[in-house]
């Protein structure tokens, strides 16, 4: 999952799908609960070379194995790498999970499984209020949209796509042929395996990889309670520590109608692990920024950051008035606004570290150190001496067309204005030979893109409504009415007339309606009178010319200058460091360790008494009410059962839902946030404060079996079954 | 109680007894455990001429009734005041209290009594970690050397204070002739009532008041929990919140040799105050210094507060090896290494606030503005205007000497240098007229002082020899062995040499020995061969000469200085604000509530689940070990039952174990702690932060009944028996 927000390129599929992945977008602010300070961490790292304390997210085939020998006197074999990669799921929307049991079980976070508890709502029956649990197989119930990836093998092809650019290509020409090089091989492989298959881009193109998926798309929802015992305390206490949260569900993978035999799981171990203790996060952080040059740390702070909380918070007022008009409407929101609420606390945080002054001094301080070694050897100078000067320049040419790119693209931002988007680029681009097509359009991205088209989830036409009316008037109020896609987009009319008109009168809520138009073709597509088709094709040349200019003008060099500087670095420092997150499979490791907090120190563990603790210290209101069944139940549970707990790890976005596991490989508790410390940004990976918050395994299992009654589940677990 | 660290003149009883106050120095670190931001806020206040919020410590002839009617709709009756303040016990040695019955039970806070269990303890017996509970009055430990006060009346003497100053006299003639009638009132109102007189200097000699105080001398110790349950959470959870403590002590004021009676006692109540309820803290705040100039604060950051913090450190380093000698020395230094962390922990605070360059800029600012509005007008600028230039020439001088002075003192702060100092002093200055005597020595101090000196309290010699050779290494090495007086002092010997004599063969550790040489009057002092004697007397003219020297060139300008800046401030708002803190009895105002923390909210209230909660996190370890009566009687409790508490209560060192009081004048907690928020300095006092932390008395009644079997102190409360 990548970061939407700062559009730096990630170098193999990145900007051209940017206006098409709203619900990627959507998931990105979801699943990025723990955001952590990943945004300005590496500066330093950058200049040492090595990563400092617990610190990185490490590929499967590259673990810092040397570190954790002296640090905490374990290397990893390669069978325990392979079965904790193995075991370890990705929530192709965004977040991460594992097996727990040979038959397909998977624990995961509520708050990444909550989508599909969303879709699976009705207004009489809220499962995210109520929670759920299906005592046998026959009452799982099947998710609408959910793919879920385990990664099979990672293979090295940076020779491979190196290849085809020659001496004296442009960067844009570069650029394309790499990128035709890439769909080849993403094609090939598809064809030969028939598994999902991703070239990844890592430290920024220094290498590149292929990476095979085997996808499930039959998961059906196993268990999740209710929505005040996982997000217990709310927005309020979202990132921060000492924490009560439940965040768990589980989901069950099948394959041709029957769980998913599962070879690779984890063992649960309820115990967990105690202070000190070595543990490891396997999962799929997001993205990083941890390499960014000053000065596109600068065009964040001044340019990026102020209109993506501008926007977040507008559409927090969106979501909250609509939800004022009624239960039913506040269920619909429900979802979107725990999203958004906790993208505001995320980016905000971040912010606030952009606008420290000490902060960025030390950046430009470091950044100038490392240009000073570079520049001390002739060699180094001339081959990636001149990378910042072009970001730099580069980044005043993105500058002066940021606000056009982000509020113009603000209107795909809906549900149903993605999807429209998304259909009219799907037949107009499969026309093409593969090579030829924008990202994210390829053949072997399809079937999952198809599996997103086609999803029955369902869709609220006044919601969307709300939304695309406010979103088209933010764009109004910044662009002015004059702006030459806006004038194409409203033709004479108001946003609240032209949201009216498209969420209403459009079929595409229907699924079925999608399918036809997308088997299609192009030609049905451009016979259709549905007015939101209409009103794409109309503005597809304009979204089209944006893409290819951005990605010519600002994309391909600034990839061209980001790679420089990542081949500066191994010239430097050699592979010891881990590359920037890319939403693919990594491994950190660290402690379970308090740190020092708000004037005393945090504990490593929280307990049951202190979930009661913070629920009648506000009069069990609000947030902090805890479902009735903890009450009626209390002096059944052992209070003194651990609940969360912290480590050092190093994780971020994405992370939610990873296993943590010890070093016996045995699952000891599920990560799903990261503390306030580690949003507010220290300009490093400062082991003493930055913290992974997890739940703990005998919290799971409590709960299971003492306030849920999931006596069968926590059987299967526990391998009592 | 003073701010001993400070010196700034209150323009009464200062700088000549300072010397001599060692353990009022011991009782300001510790009873000032929540010093709260108060050095820095009132630069606003000084500006903005009224209270902010619910900022303010009241004189209770001047309460703040318009702003309690604005904002709380109550304002409070004469008999509502009289009785509060006749119903509050200030404690001598520092500390404030309450009656809670009408047989003289008194209500205070375990650290605010710890000192006299301490004193009560032996090897065999220790009292602060046993606890201790007196079934019946003939159990009751009489209190060696605790002289509590209850403010019987006020009198503005302001007029006849200041005519005895005649046109044309310097400054330090001045300060002479003012201190010279004081003591005259002091003796003329001790003579006529019998009761303790002092007069009072307000707003920095912007008023003066005669307060006489009812004095209790024989105090016995009824009720106290065990250290752990007191200070549950130690150094670590010290100024912060949320917060778990037991920290109360219950002790029971006796007159010829019977209970005294006391028709003003707080009724009890302990359903305690709800979310939003208006309290009212009324104590004894020991010093604020809201009203420093711009230079003062930059004395203080640059000169003072490194000296402090430095010492503090290493009498903290001297303290801990000493203890770690053997269980017996570790239960000796137990009181004096918290009262240093916790001096630690509060100035290091402070400092970081005066450290912080915005606070330090805003200081500026303001003054700036302060004084060109009176440069605005001709006549305030001729009386006031020259103030600042006064003060910043005089901390110049200050500043010459400030080193000096700060180590030269140093070698009289253990218990037996500070006894001898004073008795030496004693009866050198009772041979003169009362008038010309050194400030702490004047008729009306007299029969404290003598309470003091002859304290059965036991004395450490090895514990002193520690503490008095670490503190003249720290003089030798800051000044050099060729200081004046430490050459006097050292006489060709190393402080440790030194220290193992005077501390080993002195006899003053016998009160006996000490009321024998009184009563010999200088007679007998001059004969004595008492090494430690003999050796304070050949400094007594040093000391003299620098206490003179420094009244005569630093405090009296100084003063004069002050008093102009105070009438400044009369002259543009009106008594309109409240005079800075002077360990005499306030009331604070203020509204139950929680605040921002951490990324969340903390609560306005804490529960005994927390409690448990807080144990259980750090598996019960160290400084979150509970008594094992917590753990046996858990299942009896109501873990419900609220715990500590937060109200926006302006407050500071000396208001430790204050009753905080609802509107019907019903005692519903005892104040004891600040939050970290209200160290680190805003400049401002911050409503939104600032929080005074309390004992609710809810978990008070729950720990008497249930935990301590405490029925009949209980029901004395409960007023059932």
């Amino acid at each position: 999952m990548r970061n939407h927000m700062h559009h730096q390129n990630r170098g193999v599929k990145s900007l051209a799908s940017q206006a098409h992945t709203v619900l990627a977008f959507m998931h990105h602010l979801f699943g990025v609960r723990n955001r952590s300070a990943t945004l300005f961490l590496a500066i330093t790292l950058l200049i040492a070379g090595t990563a400092l304390g617990d610190e990185g997210m490490w590929t499967f085939d590259n673990p810092p194995s040397k570190q954790m020998q002296e640090r905490y006197g374990f290397t990893p074999t390669k069978e325990w790498l392979d079965h904790i990669r193995l075991a370890s799921v990705r929530f192709n929307d965004g977040g991460s999970g594992s097996f727990v049991s040979p038959n397909g079980l998977i624990l995961t976070n509520h708050h990444v499984a909550v989508g599909q508890l969303q879709k699976l709502s009705t207004a009489e029956r809220d499962l995210v209020t109520l929670g759920f649990y299906a005592k046998n197989q026959a009452e799982e119930l099947k998710c609408p949209d959910l793919e879920l990836n385990v990664l099979e093998s990672m293979e090295d092809i940076t020779d491979r796509v190196r290849a085809v650019v020659k001496p004296g290509m442009n960067e844009a020409d570069a650029l394309k042929a790499r990128q035709r090089e890439i769909a080849r091989i993403e094609k090939e492989s598809l064809d030969q395996t028939g598994l999902r298959s991703n070239v990844v881009s890592l430290y920024h193109d220094g290498e590149f990889w292929l990476y095979r998926y085997k996808k499930y798309t039959d998961v059906r929802l196993v268990m999740a309670p209710e929505r005040q015992a996982a997000y217990f305390g709310g927005d309020f206490d979202n990132f921060t520590y000492p924490r009560y949260d439940l965040d768990m569900a589980f989901l069950r993978a099948y394959e041709n109608g029957k769980p998913a035999n599962i070879p690779h799981y984890l063992k649960w171990n309820s115990k967990g692990a105690g202070e000190g203790e070595l543990v490891f996060v396997s999962g799929h952080p997001g993205s990083t920024e941890r390499l960014l040059t000053h000065v596109q740390l600068e065009f964040l702070r001044d340019v990026q950051y102020p209109m993506t909380l501008k926007m977040i918070d507008r559409r927090l007022q969106i979501l909250r008035e609509y939800g004022k008009q009624g239960p039913e409407q506040e269920r619909r929101a429900q979802i979107d606004i725990l999203r958004y609420e906790n993208a505001r606390k995320a980016y905000g945080g971040e912010y606030q570290g952009l606008l420290d002054e000490d902060l960025m001094a030390r950046a430009k301080e470091q950044e100038d150190e490392f240009r000073a070694r570079i520049a001390s050897n002739p060699e180094w100078q001339k081959q990636f001496g001149d990378a910042w000067e072009t970001i730099k320049q580069v980044t005043t040419a993105r500058n002066k067309i940021a606000k056009q790119r982000f509020y113009r693209r603000l209107f795909t931002r809906s549900n149903l204005t993605n999807l429209a988007t998304r259909l009219v680029f799907y037949v107009i681009e499969t026309r093409k030979p593969d090579a030829e097509r924008l990202d994210g359009y390829h053949e072997s991205d399809l079937e999952a893109l198809r599996f997103q088209l086609f999803s029955p989830a369902p869709i609220y036409p006044d919601l969307e409504e709300a939304i695309v009316a406010g979103m088209l008037q933010i764009a109004v109020d910044e662009l002015g009415a004059d702006d030459a896609f806006l004038k194409l987009l409203l033709d004479g009319r108001t946003p609240a007339d032209t949201a009216r008109q498209i969420t209403r009168e459009t079929r595409l809520t229907d699924p079925e309606v999608r399918k036809r138009l997308a088997e299609g073709g192009e030609e049905a597509i451009r016979k259709s009178n549905d007015p939101l088709i209409r009103l794409m094709l109309r503005l597809e040349p304009q979204l089209r010319e944006d893409e290819e200019w951005y990605k010519d003008n600002i994309e391909s060099t600034l990839s061209a200058a980001s790679e420089k500087i990542a081949k500066a670095r191994f010239a430097v420092f050699g592979k010891t460091a881990y590359p920037d997150a890319t939403f693919t499979l990594r491994l950190s490791y660290g402690a379970v360790k308090g740190y020092p907090m708000n004037g005393t120190v945090a504990p490593y563990k929280t307990t049951l008494y202190g979930v009661f603790d913070r629920s009648e210290s506000f009069d069990r209101k609000g947030d902090f009410e805890l479902p009735a069944r903890f009450w009626e139940r209390r002096d059944k549970l052992d209070l003194s059962t651990p609940v969360n707990f912290v480590s050092t790890n190093d994780i971020t976005g994405g992370n939610s839902g990873s296993p943590v596991i010890n070093r016996n490989g045995e699952i000891v508790g599920v990560a799903f946030d990261g503390n306030i410390e580690s949003l507010v940004g220290s300009f490093v990976y400062d082991e003493t404060k930055n913290r992974a918050v997890s739940v703990h395994t005998g919290y799971i299992m409590e709960a299971l079996r003492k306030l849920y009654d999931a006596s069968e589940l926590a059987d299967e677990i526990e391998g009592k079954r």
